[in-house]
């Protein structure tokens, strides 16, 4: 809000929720890793109510699908006006509509999406969202797995965090270097720590022998052999 | 609890989640759907804290990691007896730790969780868990998507949400047909509800005429459509 000429790249980044249940926010992310980054101002986070933009006296936000069918869908009329107060042009920010019909959520993308301004995040409830306010305002779809949940405001809590871990100073050493998993293609392999010897079962000799490139080998066989039991998937999309 | 013959029967379906973070439970599943299940007991959560079998003054729970690398890992002597205290022998719950190594979430396995007794859920934080645990107490590791979050209490967010909205009950009229997604293989095909006419954008004749054949065929080619541009993938697994 500030109209310093520098003032864009100094903004944190900052995630915009729309939801019906904004007391839902910050939650999980008020604590923890992302919780401490929020109290120093490494990003922000705004929850703004949908039924703000309700109609009527009663705030109605949704109503029958046409064609009939269960459920309630979330009114164009309402959602369009909620996404143009929230993210008034010259938004630069993408709009995301969590959806379990939208394209799955990947590291990748939440790497591009960590590395932008933040992101415009809206929750749909009941049976979904009409569809044209997603075509009317270019909202993207993403989906954070095959299974549905009763809204999309977890979906948020779970992009926004994966966003937060990867900004500028947020994780300490703690944390650093659980990266690689996703990022090189393979799953992580196996860890351990003290103690060496627990209910009969040992540390394996090949970590406890200080020979780096042999444990650094054993890590990646394992990885690989991991990789290979459970999700062949990922080596598949490796191939050229 | 009780000593009733019936009592197994009767029992809620139980979450109790081992964390660092116990208050982040219940968060959003305080709220809305979840939230009215729980505060009328049909189901019910138990956080419990991992640190409470921590080791020593400091109660410490991790340790860097044999062998070397960044970040620290659980140890094995202090998951374990929390496991054991959380989840006596006789409890027949799966145990599961939300792990980017775990087997992909699907709402099939959502749909057995929910038809069970409940699930003990350990949600890792730092570097990863020492393996000796996860084979020890036979944890069955669960990934909520491919990307890394800062801890597995958010995905336990999730796997809950997705649970518990499936309990008996659970769901009202508003949210009832949500399930078709990906329990028939295809993504949903797009929503419409009033206003007949939105920025110039219709609803679709077909939905306006009260043909409910041609409602469900234009349904069903639409989901089609969309599964073929978005997830090839669901397409594929359908084959034989």
């Amino acid at each position: 809000m500030s109209d310093g000429s520098d003032s864009a790249a100094a903004a944190p980044w900052r995630a915009t929720v729309l939801t019906l249940y904004p007391e839902m926010f910050p939650g999980p992310l008020g604590l923890s890793l992302s919780g401490d980054a929020l109290a120093r101002g490494a990003w922000c986070l705004e929850p703004r109510q949908i039924r703000e933009h309700g109609l009527g006296r009663h705030r109605n936000v949704d109503d029958t699908p046409a064609g009939g069918g269960a459920g309630m869908v979330l009114r164009c009329d309402v959602l369009g006006p909620a996404i143009d107060a929230a993210s008034p042009e010259g938004d630069l920010r993408p709009r995301l509509l969590m959806s379990p019909r939208g394209k799955p959520l990947t590291q990748a993308r939440v790497r591009a999406l960590s590395e932008g301004l933040g992101a415009v995040i809206v929750c749909g409830r009941f049976e979904g969202v009409d569809e044209r306010v997603i075509e009317g305002r270019g909202l993207e779809e993403v989906s954070i797995g095959d299974y549905i949940l009763s809204g999309g405001e977890i979906g948020a809590l779970v992009l926004i965090d994966a966003c937060v871990r990867l900004l500028p100073g947020v994780m300490g050493k703690h944390e650093s270097g659980v990266e690689e998993s996703f990022e090189g293609g393979l799953l992580e392999y196996p860890h351990y720590t003290r103690p060496r010897e627990w209910e009969g079962r040992a540390i394996p000799d090949v970590l406890m022998g200080g020979n780096h490139a042999a444990i650094a080998r054993w890590r990646h066989e394992q990885s690989l052999v991991l990789t290979r039991a459970r999700r062949p998937d990922l080596l598949a999309e490796e191939a050229p």
